[in-house]
Formats: structure tokens, C-alpha cells, sequence
């Protein structure tokens, strides 16, 4: 069995612990059963591979994610990459074809899709066997999962349950997003929520998605990803499908894409360096800056802080962060990369327009950043902690605690962390950008 | 006539803005005339001068509020700093010494002594003027403004009048803090609020203070600071003296040193980059730090977020933050000093425990740092903007953006801004502190 994850999402519900390059399942707040914190991404994963599934997980998700999914989940996990951010049917198709051309699978392997942004239990796999199984045994070409609703919600998209077949139902109906009467009226139907869980034979998506290119491998057909329409798997798949059941699900479903959800599931009223005092009420505080966070008396908020933002939100009315913060239109002022974390410390525009970025990073041990120059800005690089290698214009040196390196525009320069890094840099020039960047090859020994 | 500014308040009740060496009276919050802001002390000098008084300005005030002062006063005032924080009477008695001894003010000129941190309009320098006069008239030795209550506060000391004389009225006697209910009473009785403010001759505060030193100058007075009890002026001298008359003021007084009266007088919801959505009401936001700051749809609030720490009070219990604050203990992570700003921007303590602190300084056109050098640290500088003349042991050079300089352990070194410099240092070693510090002469040419 195949089991695809989406990972998408802008993550501005979720600002400023998300941005666009750190959305929400990245963020490392759920308790884990080690005692520690970890991500939706993370749990999704463990979960998967706790729940006896023996699925082999691919990652479906943007270019922008990748190092984030390595740095999170390691190895062990296939991820595919859309050459640009389209919708789920393409996503999909997508993953599909990964998995018939790159990875050999037959067409009879059965595929599971599912968000990697649903807080979940054990249970929650179990019923994505139960689809998988459904499939195998040719119950229908399409089985999706219908979530017993909760309350009559307008996010979410219904599908209404015809004739009954042991565990599962025929597809009679969807409806997405529908208005507050209207939900209420598919919720006394019986309608269940569309959780965007999908299973089907790995043939019957690759089908569909040839519909669209014949590129002869998967390379081919990436590079060919704009043929596919900006649609929902939903509308271009499972409402069109002419054999789909639905398999219900009772147990827990959360979707904890806001402040309010997620604060429920996190376990304490405080995380980071932050204090709360007796007079505060059902106050919430996530802390990622260094600084301290006190709340005096305040009551039902949440509040979040990190290198992008501070937001202070009455918790019922938190969804509204949105429009606010698509108005930034600025850089994250923290990532997570394959070979470590930076967090942008300072940013400084002089009266003359030329500008100055200081970032903290921490490189990982045994871990490198790509050869590469810079054609806008010249780097000083201070190393704070730990030992490394530096190539700078082909020269190789040990370099450690104490070091001071100026790397001036055009010079190619790689550092290799021996032990974990610390380095404090400092970019001048007059366009910092991430994309002022050529990589080069550098074969490290 | 000398006035006499009382400067001093450990800043714990305006946290994170005001700190150790940054309290509430030089935030620069207040509306100015010229349409910007100014703190509470550039407020007061500039009403007192202002106001036709023609009173020379006297700041008594601790050592680590020197450079403060300096940045934010200019010069045309006397500095007079404490060696060591006391309370009123030392400090009035000290700046009464300067007067005297240094600056050879006679016995009969008259003071008058006044805090800096209270929210007043021009009658209150009018106030002063006819208390000063008052004293010159003989009417009293000692003359002191008593504030018609706006409420039985139990925060203030009263002061109840006896026998009327024009616009005087004898001081009857004393009460310090009472508990509410003893408050009600002394208003029913007439009774003022003590302002602080106090009127009388050099030559009568000077005998009172050669009951303690007999100094020859007031170097040597000031060496024998400790000689003095800690003691407010008000149980010293106010309620000892045989001769004390009380002026009632009407007009405009607030004490601004709490969130909530604070954010009565600066004029707007948002200082800084904040934004606040239509849902919140009477809601203030003051953003000292870079990143954004929004608040939705919660009321009564203060946010005030700095390098220091981020407080989210409801406006209401705003006082209680100070107890948090004390149990804290850390360094301030702003400072203005005589030479410009500094800022912390990270404070690393590595896996071995040895540090790192960044810094983003200005250095203001004109002004330098003290030839000095550390012996447990390393720095690092990149100038961003501006020019200078850099002196490394001994070596004078020109150095500006762009440039990159080292300086190691026990290097001694000065700069001095020929334009508004920027520059991020970066502090490396086992002990980071504002005291590993030793500083020479040197002659800038």
C-alpha cells in the first residue's frame, strides 16, 4: 500500500509561527509520546508507521517544503515536488505518476491520500486500512472517508451517503462549502464531512492523469505539470467518479488549522519563555523569541510569538489574522532547512537604500550548505560555536569558534559543520534576497 | 532661581520599555509640539524653560542615567549623579552641595525641587513661580505644592492645610500612604496630595545638610554620599520643618508611571509597527521591536513589546507586572547612551557555556566611544552605514560600510562616528557584561 500525504497550505491562519515556506504542520508544538514536541507533519508520519498500515509513504508537496520535510522527517519517506503550487488534483496526479514511473509500482497497488494537517489517533489509520482493503476487493473504484460532523460547519465540504454496504456506503451527493441552514439541513440527512481521504488503485488515478500528458517518464511529465488544471481532486476526481463509497468515521478529527483548535491540543497554557499570572483565564502563549513574554490579567487569548510577528488574538475571533497578514508581503524571518534553522535577527535599511541582514544560523552537524556565490551582497560570517569546513574559491580550511570570515560578492564559498555550527552573518548590499544565490557542485571527502 | 529635577525609578511598572538604566521618564512617547514624541524629562525641561521661569536646570540623578540624560538634554543643564541610589533627602542635599559649593549659588537663592515623571501643563510651572515667590517673601522656609485629590488614593502621601494666607495655607500635618478608608477622611478634611514639589533657600537646606558632612568641596561631599540616611525629603525636612506652608494646585496632574494612565496620554492606539483590527477597543499597542505586531478583537488591553520582553496587560491589573519583572534579572537589552543606541539582537550561551551577544549600535554623527578594552571578550564589527575614524592599539584609520575589524582580547580601541554609524557587533567569551570594561584617555584631533 501507498500512502501520499499532502503537505501544502500557505499557513497564514497560523501567523507568525507559519509562513509561506513554514506552514502549519511544520510547527512543533503537539506533545509526543517521548515527552518532547512535535509537528503535524511528524505525528503524521509516526502515526502511519505505528499503525501496522505497512504503507510506504510519499510526501506530496511544494519546492519550498522539501528541506523543512528532510529536516523533520529524515529518511525513509519518498517526496515529490510540484514545480509550482496548482491544487489537489494535480498534487495528486502528480504523486500518482511518481509512484508508477519513478517507483515502479503496478497498477493495482492501492493508494491512500490524506492531509498531514488533521489531528488524529490510532484509530484514524485503522479506518484507512479498512478504505485500502475496500479497494482490494473491488467495493468501489473510489472510497473516501466521511467524518460524522461535529456541528454544521460552512468550511468544510459534505458528501450525503446512499444505499449501505457493510461498513461502507455508496456516494450519493457532495456539496462543498455549503451555507449555516444548509449545512444543517445535509447534517439531518446524514450527510458525513468530506475528511479528504481518498483510496483507489494506483491505475485508475494514472489513467485519469493521461488524460493530460503522455510524457514518457516522471521527469518529463513534471516539467510538463502546467497541462493539469488548478482544481480540487474533489471536483475532478471524486465527484465525477462513477463508483464511490464512503467509509464513515466516528473517532477523533480535529482540525487544528487555527489558533483556537490548536490550542486545545497542545497540552499547556504556556510554551517558550513566557508567564502567565493567576488572573489570566484560558490565555494561551507560544513563545519562540529569546525575549520574555508576560500576560497580566488578560483573559481567552492567544498569543504568538516568533521572528516574524507577535499576534494577540481573543481566541473566538482569530481567524480574522488572515487579511491582515497577506498585507505584509514579507520575507520569514525563520526557516528550517535541510542543513539547519536560521532566524533573522536585525534587518536594516540605511538612508542611502542599501541594507544590512543579520541572521543567526545554525548548520547541523555533518550537514552543508550548497557551493554558491552571491552576486548582490558581500557575507561576514562570525562563528560562535562548534567547528567546521570552509571552501572559499576552492581553498579548503578548517574553521571554528572565534573565526571571522569575510565573503565578499562573487566569491564561492560552502561550509561543512563538523559539529553543530553557530554562525552569526551579516549580508550587505543592495538587494538581500534569498534568490541572489548560484549553487555550484562540491563534492565534500 | 534653581530647579532641581529629581530623576531616578527603577522603570519596573512601564516594563519592557523602561529598564534599570532606561526608566519611564526618557521613553519618547509623549505627543511634542513639533508633531513627534518626547520623553517625560525633555516634557519637563522644556515646559520649565518654556514657562518664563528663568531657572537654571539642575538633573539629580544615578550614575547610569547620565548618558541618557546627555542624549536626550543636551547640554544647558547641570548633571548631579548619586554614587549610590539612596532616596530624596541624600539626593536633594547632594544637588544642594553642587549648587553651592561647585556652581557658588548663595544662601538666599531660592530652589525649588521637582519630579520629572509627572504629566503637568504650564500653570504648574506658574505654581512653581508663586512658591518660589513665596519663599523669597519670607511668607514660609519651606513651601510645597499640595495637589487637590482626584481620588482617595492610597499611592500618595497627604498633607493637610491649617491656617489660610493669601493663597497659602500653613502645613498642619503629615500622612503618608494611608489605608483607603483614612484617605477618604483627610479628603473630607480638606487634605492635599504631597506633590514632591518643594520651595526654599539654598542656605536652609545646606544647614540641614552639614549636620551630615563637612566637606570641604563637593568632590569630597560626594564621596561621603553614605554618610546620609536613606530617607525620603518628605520625613527629613518636610514634616520636621517649623515653618512649612502648602500651595494648592488645581490644574493638570497625572502620575503617568502605569500602563494604563501611560496610555491616556500619548495621543493614539498604535506606536510602532502594530496593527489593530476594528473588533478591539480601547486597546494600545507600543512596538519598539522591527517585526509586526496585530491585535484582534481584544479589548482593554496594553501590548508594549521591546528588546527587553513583550507585556500583554489587561489595562486594569497592569500594575501587577512589577513582581514578575523584579524576579527576572536580566540585562537590559536597550540602551541610550552619551555616544548613541544599542540594541541586542541575540544572546547565545553555547553547549560549553561560553556566550555570544549581538549587538546592532548607532553611533550618532560626531560623538565616540571611550578608548577601552575587555579582557573577557572578543569583538567583531561590521560597519553597514556611515564613516568613522576607528583607533586599534595606537593605530588611527578611516573605516566604514563594508568594513570588517577584529578586535581581540585586551585590544584597546576607540571610534568616533564622522557620520551616523552603524554597526553590528558581535561578543564573543565567558563573561559578557557592561562592566568588563577599562577605559582610557584619548584626544580625537
Amino acid at each position: 500500500m501507498q500512502l501520499i500525504l499532502l503537505s501544502g497550505g500557505s499557513g497564514k491562519r497560523l501567523w507568525p509561527l507559519s509562513n509561506d515556506s513554514y506552514s502549519k504542520q511544520f510547527l512543533r508544538l503537539l506533545p509526543s509520546p517521548d515527552g518532547g514536541r512535535e509537528s503535524m507533519i511528524q505525528r503524521a508520519v509516526r502515526q502511519a508507521r505505528e499503525s501496522g498500515l505497512d504503507a510506504q509513504i510519499t510526501i506530496a508537496t511544494g519546492e519550498n517544503q522539501r528541506d523543512a520535510i528532510v529536516s523533520q522527517i529524515g529518511g525513509g519517506v519518498n517526496i515529490v515536488t510540484e514545480p509550482e503550487r496548482r491544487d489537489t488534483f494535480p498534487a495528486i496526479a502528480l504523486a500518482c505518476l511518481y509512484l508508477g514511473m519513478e517507483k515502479k509500482c503496478g497498477p493495482d497497488e492501492v493508494v491512500v491520500v490524506m492531509p498531514c494537517d488533521t489531528y488524529t489517533d490510532i484509530q484514524y489509520f485503522t479506518a484507512i486500512g479498512k478504505m485500502a482493503d475496500a479497494v482490494e476487493n473491488g467495493l468501489a473504484e473510489l472510497v473516501l472517508m466521511g467524518i460524522c460532523p461535529h456541528y454544521p460547519s460552512v468550511k468544510y465540504g459534505y458528501v450525503m451517503p446512499g444505499e449501505r454496504n457493510g461498513e461502507l456506503f455508496s456516494a450519493k451527493g457532495f456539496t462543498e462549502k455549503p451555507e449555516i441552514e444548509r449545512a444543517k439541513e445535509l447534517i439531518a440527512e446524514g450527510a458525513f464531512w468530506n475528511g479528504g481521504v481518498f483510496a483507489f488503485r494506483l491505475g485508475y488515478m494514472l489513467a485519469i492523469a493521461r488524460q493530460y500528458t503522455n510524457a514518457p517518464d516522471f521527469w518529463k511529465a513534471r516539467e510538463e505539470y502546467g497541462v493539469f488544471p488548478k482544481i480540487s481532486f474533489d471536483y475532478q476526481v471524486a465527484e465525477k467518479a462513477e463508483s464511490v463509497a464512503v467509509l464513515p468515521f466516528k473517532g477523533m478529527w480535529k482540525d487544528i488549522g487555527t489558533w483556537d483548535a490548536l490550542s486545545e491540543v497542545i497540552g499547556s497554557n504556556v510554551i517558550g519563555n513566557a508567564i502567565i499570572d493567576e488572573h489570566a483565564r484560558n490565555t494561551h502563549i507560544i513563545n519562540q523569541l529569546d525575549i520574555p513574554c508576560i500576560c497580566i490579567g488578560a483573559n481567552n487569548l492567544v498569543v504568538a510569538a516568533s521572528p516574524d510577528g507577535i499576534l494577540i488574538a481573543d481566541k473566538y475571533n482569530c481567524e480574522q489574522v488572515k487579511p491582515y497578514v497577506s498585507a505584509f508581503e514579507v520575507r520569514p524571518m525563520y526557516e528550517e532547512r535541510r542543513w539547519g534553522t536560521y532566524k533573522v535577527i536585525d534587518n536594516y535599511t540605511s538612508s542611502d537604500s542599501t541594507r544590512s541582514l543579520t541572521k543567526h544560523l545554525c548548520i547541523a552537524e555533518g550537514r552543508s550548505i550548497s557551493y554558491q556565490r552571491h552576486f548582490h551582497r558581500d557575507e561576514v560570517w562570525t562563528f560562535v560555536e562548534g567547528s567546521g569546513i570552509l571552501v572559499l574559491d576552492g581553498q579548503v580550511r578548517n574553521v571554528g569558534k572565534g573565526d571571522v570570515v569575510h565573503i565578499t560578492k562573487g566569491q564561492m564559498h560552502a561550509i561543512k559543520a563538523v559539529t553543530d555550527l553557530h554562525i552569526l552573518e551579516v549580508q550587505m548590499g543592495d538587494f538581500l534576497d534569498e534568490s541572489d544565490i548560484e549553487r555550484f557542485e562540491y563534492k565534500w571527502e
